[in-house]
Order: C-alpha cells, then sequence, then structure tokens
C-alpha cells in the first residue's frame, strides 16, 4: 500500500523490544492467567513507576473492554457513570457498558473535556431533586487522559473533580487508552503518581501506546474490588497466556520506556500543526497531543483520500468534514514530511 | 390530612364501576395469567375501540414495567432507543431500560415533544457516520401521548415520524401513561385508531385513567413479538390474577367510559389555567391536557405547600421553582375552586 | 363455568375485608409509591408479628417480580444463588433471575426441599476447588416455605441452614408466596419472628393468601440493601398506588387475619388427602399444606378434566401424570365434598 | 523453574512461523478491527478448508469471551442455551453466560458429551409441559469438540444432534477451543467440511493450538447473524489491532499446519496413556485426544506436585483427586520421557 496512514495511533505492530522478548521467550513456559513471573514483575516496575507499592495492578486486552468491566465492578445496579458527552463510553463502544445494565450519564464538554463546575451541579441538582429516587443515581466518574480529542485535564483540574468526587461519593476513573502521549507532551502536568493518589482505578493504555495490546488496570487501594479476577473472567476479558500482556507492560516499564515512548508522536503531531497554521489553516480542536483535527472542505478533502488514510471525525456541516491526523510512537520523519507536502498541495489547491 | 392533593393523577382508587365488579365478582374463580374470561372480553372491546380486530393486547400492571417490556422485546442488543431527554425513560425510570442492556438515545424536545426532523437529521447523521459500527443502533422510537409536559402530538406530526420509522426501519412505540387525558383534550385530533394504525406497540394508561393499576399493550400486528407471554413473565411482570387487569379494562371500554373518563380533569385542569392567566401568571409550558405547569418564587411555594400538595418539577433558577399541579377523573369542582382560591391568595400576596 | 376449580390457589380475588376497605376508602388522596398512611400502619403491624420492630417492610406486587428484585439487590454481579433444582427461580420464572446476571445453582431436592448437608458440601466443594475464581461463587440461598412441593422445613433444619450460610457468609432469603398456609399448618414450627430471626430477607406472600396481589419483603436488618427503592423501580416493580398494597397487609395483619387465613385451606386439603388414602390412592409427595399431589393414569386424567381444573405438575412416565389440587383461604366445602365425591368415582372406576 | 510443565495446553508462545511473520509485518500499517488484507487472506483459506465458500469468518480473541459473544447474538431473550452439565460454559465461564441474560440449560453427560436422545427428551417434555410459557425455552445447543473431557463426538452422534435441532428448531454451536487436537486424533471422524455442515457456528481455536491467542468464528451461512461486528464490539472482543488475529490464522491455515499442529500433542498424550495403562494405572476417562485424566491417592499426588505443574481436575471422594496432564502442539519428546519417569516412580511407588 501506498498511502499515508494517519488514521489512528493502532496502525503498526508493537515496539521492537516487545516482539524481540516474545521471540526469545517463546517456548518457556509459564502459568496462564495472569499469575505467571512476567506479570508479577510487571506489576511491580507499575508500582514504582506510580509510587504507589500497595497497588493492584490486572492486565486487560483491549480499552472498550476495560471500561466495561471496571466500570461494572464500580457501580451498584441503580448507579450510573458520569462521563462527558463526547467520552468512548458515551459514544464508541456499542453500548458496551448498557450491555452492563448501566445508564452513562452524560456532561458537556468543553473539546471533550468535562468541568468540576458542572459535574457539581450535576450532582447538587440530583440529590435536590425530590424525585431522585427514580432516577440514575451518579455512582461514578470516567474521564479520558488524554481525551478524545486529544486535550488534556490539568493537575488542578483533576484535583478540583476529585473534591467533587469526595463531597458526593463519586469514585474516580481514568481512561489512559493513550496516557503515553499525555506522558509525553510537554503542556503534561499529570504523572502516573498523580493519577495514582487522585483515582480509584485508572489504566494505562498499551494498544496505542507501544504494545501489541493490552491495558494496564490500577487499583491504587487494594482491596477496592473484590474478586476482581472472577468479574475479569466474567466480562470474557481474561487472556489465557496472561504472560503476554505481562512481558509487554514489563518492557514497557523498563528504563522508563512508557514515559519515553509517546515523545515521537507528540514531535510529529507539532510537525503537522505548525505547518497547517503555517498554512493559515485553523485546526478544529487545540489539541497538544498525537491526534490532530482538521476541518476540510469536501472537494480538499477527496483529494486527500487519493492520498492519505485518516480517520472521520464529524460533519459539522454539508460540505465540510472534521476529520482526524494521527501520529503515534512508530511514525517516522519521513512520512511526516510527506504528508505536510500533501497537506500544502491540497489545502493550497484552488 | 386536610391539604390539596394536586400532586399526581394516581392518588386516588379507581372508577366505582370497576370496585363494584371486583366486589361482586370476587369469589368467582378464573383461571390465571389473563387467560380468563374477563380479559377475552377486554381484549375485544379494546380490539374494536382501535378498529383493528386482529389486534394482540396484552395486560400488564405499570407504566416502567410496561415500558422496559415492550422496548426489550422490540430490541436487538446491539440498538438503542430514541426518546425525547425528557422522556419517561430518560429520566424517570431508574434506569429501568439499561438494566434491560439497551441504551436511551437522546433527542432534544420542545416541551416534551421531539420533531420528526431531528428524528430524521439523527438517523441521517448516524448512517452517514463512518464509525456507525462502533455505536449503538437506532432501532426503535418512544413517545408519550400526552407527553411529560402534558403537550399532545398531533396526527400530522405523528404521521411525519412514522414516515421517519420507515424510512429508517424504526419500530415506533407510544407510551399512553395518560392517555385518557389526551382522548378528552378538545385539541387532539389522534384517535385510538389513528395509534393502531401508526404505532408497533402502544400502550392505554389505566393506573391514571380510572383503573387501581393496569396498563393494555396493543401490537396492531399480532405476529410482532413472539413468545411475548414468556417475556413478560421474564420481567416480573405477568400478574398471577390476570382477570383483575381484565375486569377493569373490560369495565374502562363498556360504553365508551375510557373516551370520556378524562373529560373531567380537562375542565379542572383549564378552570386552573384560565384562573392563573387571569392573575396575570404564566403557565411554564403551554399544556393543553390535565397537568399544569407553572413557575413560583420559593417565598410563594413555600406558602402553597402548607395547603397543597403538588410535584417538584424543576428549578429553573436558585429562588424558583416549577410545578406540577394534576387533576384527575376523580378531581371534584369543590377543590378544584378552592386550589384556585389558595393560588389567588398566594400569588397576588406581597 | 360448571367446573370444579382446584388449580391453584390464586383463583378467586380477596377477603372480603380488604375489597370493603378498598371501597370505603376509594376517593381519599393519598401519596404515591409507599409513603402513604396504610403502607406505614401495615408496616408497623408486620414488624410487631415478627417481633422485628427494626425491620425495613416494602411492599412489591407479585413472586417472580419480588424474587428478581430481592436476589438481584443481594448479589455481585460475580455472585449466584443456590437453589433447589425445583425451586421455583430454577423452573417457573421464565429466566428472571438470568435476566438481572446471575446463575442459579442448584442444589439435590427431597420433595422441594434442601438440606443443610448437601449445602454445605457444595461451599466446601466449592471453595477447595482449584478452579473457583473461574466459577460462579455461591453468594445467597433461595428456599420456599412452604415449598413448590407443599412441604415445611421444620425450625432445626432452617437452623442447620442458617449456620452453613454464616460459615460460608451466604445470605439466607426465604420465599413465603405460600406463607399463610405454613403458619396454619400444624405439623409447621416455624414461625414469623423465627423467621425474622434467621433469614436476611423473607418476602409474606399475598396473592395466594388471600389479597388481590401483593407481596411484603421484610429486611430485619435495616441497613442491609442501600436504595432499596431505586432497585424496586428499576425492576418495574414499583406500585404507583402503593396505599393498595399497603391497605391490603394492613387488612391481613389486622386481629391476625394473616395467622389464620390459611386454616380452611388445610383443612379442605387434608380431607382431600384422608379421602384419597381411604380409596388407596398413595400421595405423590408428602405435603402437609393446602397443595395435593396425585398421580394418575391417563385414562383417569381424561375422566377427571371433564369436572375439575387442575394443574398439571409433571409425567413420571408414558401413561401417568402427576397432578396437583390446590385449596385456599375461599375453598369452601362443598366444592370440597364434590371434589371428593368426583376423585373416588374417578379412581374406583374400571 | 525446574518442574514439567504438563498443566495445560496455553504454557508457551506460539508456533514459530507466527513470530516469525509478526516480527517481519511489524512496522506495516494496516487498518484496523479486522478490516485488513492478513485478515482477509485468513478468511478465504479458513473457508476453503471449511469448504464453504460463503462462510462468514470473525476473529476473536479468548474462547469465555467467544461463546458469551456467539450465544449471545443466537438467542433471543427469553431463550437459554443447551449444555453438558460439564461443558465450559456451564461451569467455568464465571457465569459469562448469565451475564449476557440466558441460562445454561443443563444435559447430562457421558465423559463430557451429551446425547442426542437425552437432548431430544429434554425438547420433548419442555414443549409438552403445560407451563412451558413459564420457563425458559430452549433455543441452541452448545457442544465443544473435543470435548472437557478430552472425548470426541463422532460425524454419526453429531449427525444424530443435528437432526434434533431441526427437529426443534434450535441453533447448534460448536466450541472448537482444541480443535486442532480433535482434527489430529486418529480416532476422530469429523472434519472441517462437517462441522460447516452441520453447525450454525462453529469456533476453531488458536489459543491452545499453536496461535499467541485468538479464535476464528465461522457462521457458513453469512446472514444469519446481522450486525455482528457491532454485538463483537458491545462484548468487549473488538481487538483493535485485528491484523494480529489474521495473521495467525493466514499462517495457521497456510500449507495444512492447523491440521498437522496437533500431532505431536496426540503423540505425546497417547505415550503416556501407553504408559500409566503399562503401569496398571487405569484413566480417569477414556479420552484420546491431548488431555489425559487419571486419578491418584492423595500421597501420591504430593509427590507429583514437587516434580510436575498438572490441572487440579476434581476430588472423587477424600483421599482421592483426578488430575489432567495436558500436552500440545509444543511438547517434546524429552519431557514426555520425564513425566513418564516420574509417573512410573510416583506410582509404583510403596
Amino acid at each position: 500500500m501506498d498511502k499515508l496512514y494517519f488514521a489512528s495511533d493502532y496502525q503498526e505492530g508493537a515496539h521492537p523490544a516487545i516482539l524481540q522478548r516474545l521471540t526469545e521467550t517463546n517456548l518457556e513456559k509459564s502459568e496462564g492467567y495472569g499469575t505467571d513471573a512476567f506479570c508479577a514483575s510487571a506489576r511491580e516496575k507499575i508500582r514504582r513507576a506510580c509510587r504507589c507499592p500497595e497497588a493492584e495492578v490486572r492486565f486487560l486486552v483491549g480499552g472498550t473492554q476495560t471500561n466495561a468491566t471496571v466500570i461494572d465492578s464500580l457501580l451498584r445496579s441503580y448507579q450510573g457513570v458520569l462521563a462527558a458527552e463526547t467520552g468512548h463510553i458515551s459514544t464508541h463502544e456499542a453500548g458496551a457498558i448498557e450491555f452492563g445494565g448501566h445508564k452513562v450519564l452524560t456532561l458537556p464538554h468543553q473539546f471533550g473535556k468535562i468541568s468540576a463546575d458542572d459535574l457539581r451541579d450535576y450532582c447538587r441538582s440530583f440529590w435536590s431533586d425530590g424525585n431522585h429516587d427514580h432516577m440514575v443515581m451518579p455512582g461514578m466518574v470516567y474521564l479520558s487522559q488524554p481525551t478524545e480529542y486529544g486535550t488534556l485535564y490539568s493537575r488542578a483540574e483533576l484535583e478540583a473533580i476529585r473534591q467533587v468526587c469526595n463531597d458526593y461519593r463519586l469514585a474516580l476513573y481514568v481512561d489512559g487508552a493513550r496516557l503515553a502521549y499525555a506522558l509525553a507532551c510537554p503542556e503534561n502536568d499529570v504523572s502516573l503518581s498523580d493519577l495514582a493518589r487522585l483515582c480509584d482505578v485508572f489504566y494505562i493504555g498499551g494498544t496505542k501506546c507501544g504494545a501489541l495490546f493490552g491495558e494496564a488496570v490500577v487499583i491504587p487501594d487494594p482491596g477496592l474490588i473484590p474478586h476482581f479476577f472472577t468479574i475479569v473472567k466474567q466480562h470474557g476479558a481474561l487472556l489465557a497466556k496472561g504472560r503476554l500482556l505481562g512481558l509487554q507492560f514489563d518492557t514497557l516499564f523498563t528504563d522508563d520506556l512508557y514515559l519515553q515512548i509517546g515523545r515521537n508522536a507528540i514531535a510529529a503531531a507539532d510537525a503537522i500543526r505548525e505547518a497547517l497554521r503555517a498554512m493559515g489553516c485553523s485546526l478544529a480542536f487545540p489539541a497538544p497531543t498525537n491526534q490532530v483535527f482538521l476541518c476540510l472542505e469536501d472537494g480538499a478533502l477527496a483529494r486527500l483520500d487519493e492520498q492519505v488514510v485518516y480517520s472521520f471525525w464529524e460533519k459539522p456541516d454539508e460540505g465540510h468534514t472534521v476529520i482526524r491526523l494521527a501520529s503515534s510512537w512508530a511514525t517516522n520523519a519521513g512520512e511526516t514530511d510527506q504528508l505536510i507536502r500533501v497537506l500544502t498541495q491540497i489545502i493550497s489547491a484552488p
């Protein structure tokens, strides 16, 4: 295929160190379901990186699966999960949360982020509503860092949201599908240990951040979810060869690889953003991470389509489309340069 | 208690004819689960009233139960139900639809009503979204007639919505919890036979319209939902003494009682509305049926509270509250007059 | 209809005192959803009858609904409910428990009863199984008193089961759909206060015991199930006119009516049993309450069919059928005599 | 670790050809979610191997997940799945089927297999039961080939089961988690094309048969399950980098690798079985595939424990334990010989 692929950050395989170790250890025998030595080592490294020596760490396969499993395990049947109306669980998980019996209670967003104020208003309004016993009780908050729009919560914003969670007894859960791209972003001031301090549960994304697949769920308070192993099994989310997940996360958390692996993607996205700005093309959302959103007139989009694989995002009106271009840990400088050349041609064309 | 009750239309028991027949037939023996002669007779009368001689008619106990059961039976697991964001299933059923595994997909509303245009836009946007296979597919539409805001769909509006349902293969379901108050309203132009012609399923409300309890589900195409009896049982919605439901609906559909039973409530609500307008007090929503919504300053509300039982509706801002006053088939003229006197005092007070 | 009805104990309406009070109070206005004065009074009387002044008491409409709601509220997602393989939830609730996401873990039965020993073996075997983290954890026990076979647990048997529940941290729930027929049975030594002492939750059946409909859920430890009201609503089990339930149970618990209402049924069933034994016809199960089970050759059954409405129970082999004859609080002596005459003819016929 | 691993067939990584191709193609870019060229090629090869050119083929990650997803997609809400009481879905999936709302209806087994006669009796009994509308309707049959006990259905047995499925309108689904070990077994007479001819859905296991992970679902009639993609997503079973699954199955179905990969395991298991028989040790079940079940006295088991990793199977009584020893595609002859030596020592010890 000769097109340029900027559709997503899960187009390639894994960091070469992962494939090398998979190959080297291929015929080693290990116990199943995450009880092996690779998982034990990965857990220990993640605990250290999060400065949370007691944390429970579990490895699951994919993001939707992880969200559904964690959310089901944190909520009682009569509770729902608060999320931005643009949150992944609100829009692109095919009803996986509802399949588990829970309502997604949506909040307004600004470029994918919810605010502590809106969250507080929702809770205050719920609890002061004379009919709230007939309504779905908010039981937890779902955030993504970075968000689906590529934006970041600041540490201060997360602390403010945590405060509301404390006031209204909500669990706080952060979806870190693209967490490496937050951690590598110069604008970011939220560390792994901040997440461990502020969240009830969060996950460190592997699939989009250098692994073949896999997400590491961190539960800072290890007694929080009894029988989580069985819950994972019940959700069809328990990998028989758990070792595969352990090995990948062990590699990603050796020598701080996870903290660095996103840098290349940020550099590529920054270059694309800068070039677009130089062409006078305004970006659709102010996203500092590895996703670039731009709005194209449909004629320009048709020309782009011939040379670039991108993601559809939304149609603001007839005649225009917002698209996403995503870089990854594996994007190389040549591809980025080529993409910029294509964009320049297209956007400056009459 | 000496307060005036205008909180809802389910404060009293049943039309006296129902209690009389219950008493007369109390020791008659009949088969269970709706297989008795009372149910057979009620079904026949409802079919005739709907001019739909083939319709399947089933009797359930309450509204939330009926909505959850019907919606589960019409949707496949990957589908959701479209409803106004103010619809009863969206707000006041404690997540009963999600408990069954389905997402409520919300549409904007005007005074509780959705429009055919918004419905069409939603469907067009869904099917043209490049990611729609990752999203909850709209599978049916939920409406209420009258709506939760007391407003009415016109026949033309329902026909336009039906047209969108045809175009996008959506089932159309109408919640008629308060249907008697629509049928008795001079503004209404939607008959039972219109509903039977336009809906895939609708229910005729008993609980709020003269019965002790009970809702009659009408499925104009009798082959539409195989094994509905078992689905009802599975939802805990099958009444052992089904005869009780049959007897009540048989009574309500004898001599057109159901078509007339709402008139008294409309007259009472009209009198209240007229009095409020005469005081210069504007109504919160333009509702022509048995629910009156008004916005009161909190001081006035506190005074009302001493004399009247009403329903909290919403808080538009600090200092004001929208409340609901509902009349019923059993409201008597003396109560209405008294309420108007109380309102006059409170609203004209400094 | 001229046939004799002995198919079930829910063929008639309600005790006349209930209908009389319904009629007298029909136009009284009351608040909805069980917050009214009738419910408050009924709760108080039930607490007194159970000698459990702190108990939480809730009124639901029917048995399957009550079982599904209580079981969902007591279990975590990874837990199942232990029940006799003949238990109502195991067989005749159309999958209502599984609809809520829970497995029914079945135990062997003797005439509908489980034993403390079998229960202990199951739990011991589960917890000693090396794979138990991949299995459904037993979280509670479901019993019925009387059972579906009309048999009774003795107080000693219930205490032994309670002991196992304590040892393995299981909640104990008793389905009392026909509880009045246990309480009225001379063989019974389990009182309401025994149930309150031994169970985490139990329900006092109304539908089959003199009410039009309704079941009273008793939770002796009132903090056990937070937000039970909302759970009930979510299950479609919240009756708008909750007053109807309160009034019925208030009547049933006035002057010990509930303790006496089953006596007539026991007398009738005893007469039938005695007559059958006198004819040399052996009973299918040793049931001392209001249900009589007998096995008939299919030719005899065809003759019975012409004169008596009975319940199909099971087919032990080609050529024979076990049927159930049930008496109720409303069965009169004339009917019982007639039934015995019919049985005599049929069974003594060549 | 120096122990011998015979606990399961998922202790190692993947066939080396898979790792090599993963490494070679690591930085190739491809579209997500199974829409890539590797998946297309694998689908085509599987269709050819099944002689079913129209079949729909989908790739999922693990067995429990696949079972839950397929079963939910084949059943309506009021239906359950028939399975051996020893079936994986009946015992070791932590309630994943019930989580989706469905009851597992169990049948007796002989060494893990159900019979067409028992299946027919169940269905006949269900449909002739006067109360079947209150019960869970059987909607499909679940089998595993080989079974959890390592036994095999013959072609004639599957045809007889299919006949019952036709007679009672049941879908037939075969779990082929270990299918390669059936296909490689001399006793087996069921080919992939037999499965495609007899089943509504079956899956070809990868995880235990040479892949890192992955199961290929085959739906011979491609219109059978509309929107299966979305159902997979909703179950959290859609792998972002679908290419990984395509590449693995493409490799396994190149040059008939899948048909041969099990031979080594069968040879190893046959050697162990022969040795045990020679020692006079009778096997627990007559299993001809890659699983060997034997019953050990607990003293012997303690000695085995020091040198061998095995699987607990069940405790037939105090003092004895049935264990499972499983070989795999990767078991080498040296390990097998060592295991036989250890077993000889232990079993011949006083």
